[in-house]
């Protein structure tokens, strides 16, 4: 076949997102990490004014001045340190365009967002992985060996959901100067801290935020990028020229006129998450601490003389807790939570269920209403016996 | 400095959009080919639908079916010959990153739209630009000698509004197989005919269109690209995961779901423009046919013998029209049009000027309503005297 495009694009994977049911399914989505409560009555107001004047017929302000002016505000960082894009998926394939092509090379600790895998296949960059132990530390020292063009952390990680200190961002940062390192803090709002006070003492620092998960604005497509005023303008030269349409400027400018609402709902996300894991736990799970609206649950690893003891182990005195993980590794034999995943789809509960070989002992869980999480567990509950 | 970004980012210039009015700043807007009249009550009452529930918590679905599905009815292609893009600007931007790195070449007639331009400089393409004649004929044989990877027609071409027939767009299709062609058909529900027809018989073609114009919803960056499946599937490797927001499909689905509204505006569009080319010319501006939203005025070129001419213009009888030409370029010595675009804005009345060589000797005119039309004339026919 002659090719049409440049090389490898045939066969690139485009990145997959999670099931989206179609109109009229009824099917509880714990998989792609959107947050269960609506956004504010006041986005609704905002878009109501957007399309009740004739203004749909003209473009939109290029850069959303609008938004930018509210997110300055918020944030307390200048204009020309903030960028809108399309969701943080857009600022990220900005980023990767700008800083990347066939003679660089960009460097994550995985497994992560598997979107950055995409990006970089799209141009042509060489990647370097750097596992995470199973513990979830972010692995410093191999990152900084890697020394790449672009670092891209993203905290909390997905989909583990764990969360590196900022005093450990800032070592990182410091010590790759002055080569690009962004943050991806997509679920950073569900989290203790945040990485956005370094972008003044980092010029080569980009934090990216969006309001899909922590504003509930997942269909309004919104994502924020803070750096230095120079990168800013490095991203400009690779961003559509009207990137965000005025719905969706009036949308995003209506969820951020309302902090309260979001902090609310963020509030009661981080309760039903605690008591999820707490309960994930006690079924013999392993859970890592959650710093996002997401839960990693994974088949605990294998102890030193583990064959040994789950054999015996109805018949010797184990701990409750080592019992019980016992018992979910001898129900999962072949290491995969596939059948898992596939069982609570039937009984209407989609989760993510991510087929590479280090996650396939593994579930990633949204966090939903109480309610949502109580029938997922009991769900899971029959499902492991 | 140290580098940041990949090599040129730094001096790319970023493509410059028209002015766009700061909210409550009142100037009539003929400079970037927005409709005069807004868009059809069913896209407000189809986003007010999508904001009334709480879906907008949800990401939106990653190819916008229900949106294919309205163009497939329309366009009578099937879906999987149809992308939905944030503007045709993104699937321009989709198609040169498929399309182009720094080993490939594009190809375009010149002036054309600048983005192709930023476009092909972010891909570090080498770019052929073929000039068009005075008479605005597309310069097929240079185009075909450039055998570029990818050749981007724009038609009716910007900012001439002038139209190559579809048997010669045909020809050089052919021509250039396999190598990608683009029709960049933004502006051709003004025209009177279109490439859509080409698509099912070129696998190399791509026609793009764009609901900004005909539409008049520019606000709302909705295009669409028809190709062969295969080209589709080329272009979905580089799309965003989610790139149209739940509400610009709303919006979008609400302007397809009434194309009386849009052909009644199209009509009326296209009176106006007649109207305002014929007294254009009357007042000596060359002006080609236009088959689009706007035109092209420019300073008549000069006539063998026309110095002599010009200075004994009021002693000697000379045709009407060559005495009106003779006036206008009598008033614009320095053969730019800034002067003209200035004094209109001073009138309150933007128009688009473009800096460079080959179009300093002209203005485009977006056609807006009729009393936007015959204010633009008065203003103009005073700057003439």
């Amino acid at each position: 076949m002659v090719s049409l495009f440049r090389p490898n694009i045939e066969s690139l994977e485009p990145y997959i997102p999670g099931e989206q049911p179609r109109p009229g399914q009824r099917l509880i989505k714990l998989n792609t990490n959107e947050n269960p409560y609506g956004p504010s009555p006041k986005v609704r107001a905002a878009v109501r004014r957007a399309v009740a004047n004739s203004d749909l017929r003209l473009y939109p302000p290029p850069n959303s001045g609008q938004l930018i002016a509210r997110a300055s505000r918020i944030y307390h960082l200048p204009p020309n340190m903030i960028l809108a894009g399309n969701g943080s998926d857009e600022l990220l394939a900005m980023l990767f365009r700008a800083a990347l092509d066939h003679t660089k090379r960009v460097a994550w600790a995985f497994p992560t967002y598997s979107l950055y895998d995409t990006l970089a296949a799209a141009q042509q960059a060489r990647v370097i992985r750097v596992p995470y132990p199973r513990d979830w530390t972010l692995p410093v020292p191999g990152l900084i060996k890697a020394r790449a063009n672009l670092t891209v952390i993203c905290n909390p990680n997905s989909p583990s959901a764990t969360f590196t200190p900022i005093r450990v961002l800032r070592e990182l940062a410091a010590c790759l100067q002055p080569r690009l390192v962004a943050i991806d803090e997509a679920y950073v709002d569900f989290a203790e801290s945040n990485a956005l006070g370094m972008v003044r003492d980092f010029p080569n620092l980009v934090v990216l935020r969006t309001l899909s998960k922590s504003f509930s604005m997942a269909g309004a497509r919104i994502g924020l990028a803070f750096a230095n005023p120079r990168v800013i303008r490095g991203l400009l030269t690779v961003k559509d020229s009207y990137n965000l349409s005025r719905l969706d400027i009036a949308a995003a400018c209506g969820a951020l006129d309302d902090l309260p609402w979001s902090k609310r709902n963020i509030a009661r996300i981080r309760a039903t998450r605690d008591h999820t894991i707490t309960a994930l736990r006690k079924f013999g799970f392993e859970v890592p601490d959650s710093a996002a609206n997401f839960i990693l649950m994974r088949i605990p690893a294998k102890q030193t003389g583990e064959k040994a003891k789950t054999e015996s182990v109805l018949s010797r005195a184990v701990p409750t807790r080592d019992l019980a993980a016992a018992t979910i590794r001898a129900r999962f034999r072949d290491s995969s939570m596939q059948s898992a995943a596939a069982a609570l789809r039937r009984h209407g509960v989609l989760v993510r269920f991510f087929s590479t070989p280090e996650l396939r002992d593994s579930l990633r869980i949204t966090v939903g209403t109480p309610a949502q999480m109580s029938l997922f567990l009991r769900i899971l509950g029959a499902i492991v016996g």
